[in-house]
């Protein structure tokens, strides 16, 4: 099976291309190539099974037609601007996160005009379609009130894959992902961005800032977790879905307080001790308007499994990012 | 103020119109002219107030900017195709029901970024933002799902309006208009039509026909309620609204078997004799998925006035199409 990944540089994107070209195959057929597309050239994973880079704008007139015109049989669509550039830039972010995805959607529907397509499409939404007000827990049935730009396109495109899905033209599904954690790299300006600090830093011997009261609850997956839904979205029976193609997934709810525990029995207390809190008001107060826990009754019965713990979590940055050692040290996982 | 009607020759356009120019000011400011604008020129009205016509597609380039060029105070944008329409031309319902309304934004936008320009925009969506699943009484913050093309694109333009709205570009309110009864002029082949048609044709001593069960409950306005909502989502204080700018209008919630009771108060057992049940499970499984009652809280919290009664709605239509008479007969009203 031939395979499209558009946002294959993205963190996300990475993980999947590699879990992809680790199993060779999936739901039973063989990988035969796997394109990775980005606006910058995504880096050359190696291996047996071809992966031709494409570097391109999807938003851009006939880059959608261009990607498509082998006719791969599953499509992930991860691409997309993050919301605070969304916001900072409210004509970029309609161009690339509505109208690059409507860019996709159509030209998988104009190739079934030409011969019969209907491919898989992945597409990664966002816990941002929510806004409020927001319940403590939030139900697989609950309203689209977004509070960004960001937000606003994810479940803009939610309803044309669903609408395009209804229709025939393409076999899609949408992921709501949680905010990842442990996110890998440098510390970054996102408001969200301390959720991963606090262990990340820590865990080298970093300190970390942590901004808000340990009482803060957040929806979490790690980056193993979410390239995990993606591959089983992947090979769902859609029939399952019904119309609504559109899934909050099973992230994990815990508390900065928990967060801050579960480092504490993986990596000691000389870890802890490196977080220092500085209030930021600014901070708290967008935080506190985000999703803090998601019931996912749909999708844990689709099948989709999210991390068990946020000690497991923090386990899986250590495996994956950290060679498996801690300040040098080897660890159990 | 300068005011723009977008959809002008359309049914709930013309009774806008009409009203607007029989009150002559809004909200207390006088109406120095309403442009009446469609994708075919519509009638000119009379009267004191200047009305230049406008015919144009919303959704063709440069016709928006066009059409905001003399900065209007206050928007109504009505245009759109219908349901049956959107769904029988996937292309042109995008176009048109959702490129058009965008490009409105747009060019709304786009005017403020060289002047400050903040109108007034009231948009008409519909309660086919809704879908499965149903509950008997629709709350203000269920869910969208839509299952045809058109709810899907009204309820895109919803999330449009309110992020436009959240941004400053403009002041939208969007209107989920129950189903218009009794619609003035002819049958057609909607699915919808015989709600009206089976009180529109006895009233003139024609037969008409009820394809379903008279358990069958829905949601009415009547064309003069319709209007109503418009004029008060125009000079509604919309700080109230939050960064929920589309509501579901207060209609009326009757059984078809209520709507034939109330024609018999009306106009006799003679009128209801007209009326021939030939059951169509096509229609009566469209029907069947259709909402079919709202609680529409916020609504009526705002002020929004529905009708009182199917009884109201046969009187309003006898007062406004058939000039009071039914049969030839003055009534009451």
């Amino acid at each position: 099976m031939k395979i499209l990944v558009i946002g294959a540089a993205g963190m996300v994107g990475r993980k999947l291309v590699t879990a992809l070209l680790s199993a060779g195959t999936l739901g039973g057929r063989a990988i035969s190539a796997i394109t990775l597309a980005d606006v910058v050239a995504p880096a050359a994973p190696g291996g047996a099974i071809p992966c031709p880079l494409v570097a391109a704008d999807l938003s851009v007139e006939g880059v959608a037609a261009a990607l498509v015109a082998d006719r791969p049989d599953l499509i992930f669509h991860l691409a997309a601007i993050v919301s605070g550039e969304a916001e900072a830039d409210f004509e970029k972010g309609y161009r690339i996160n509505l109208d690059g995805t409507r860019q996709l959607l159509e030209a998988v529907r104009l190739a079934g005009q030409r011969a019969p397509y209907c491919p898989r499409l992945v597409f990664t939404s966002s816990i941002a379609v929510f806004g409020e007000p927001l319940p403590a827990l939030i139900g697989d049935h609950h309203e689209h009130t977004p509070l960004t730009s960001y937000g606003t396109q994810k479940a803009i495109c939610e309803l044309l894959l669903a609408d395009y899905s209804r229709r025939g033209f393409v076999d899609g599904i949408g992921i709501r992902l949680p905010t990842i954690a442990v996110r890998p790299g440098k510390p970054n300006k996102a408001a969200s961005g301390f959720f991963s600090g606090i262990i990340r830093e820590p865990l080298v011997g970093l300190e970390a800032v942590l901004p808000v009261a340990d009482t803060v609850r957040h929806w979490f997956a790690s980056p193993r977790a979410a390239a995990g839904f993606l591959l089983h979205a992947a090979t769902l029976d859609t029939a399952k879905l019904g119309h609504q193609r559109n899934l909050s997934m099973p992230g994990l709810a815990v508390t900065v307080g928990e967060q801050i525990a579960a480092l504490e029995r993986v990596a000691g207390p000389q870890a802890v001790a490196l977080i220092r809190l500085i209030p930021d008001p600014v901070i708290a107060g967008i935080v506190a308007g985000w999703p803090k826990a998601f019931a996912a009754t749909r999708a844990r019965a689709l099948g989709f499994k999210g991390d068990t713990s946020f000690e497991e979590i923090i386990q899986i940055h250590i495996a994956d990012e950290l060679g498996g050692r801690i300040g040098g040290q080897h660890t159990s996982m």
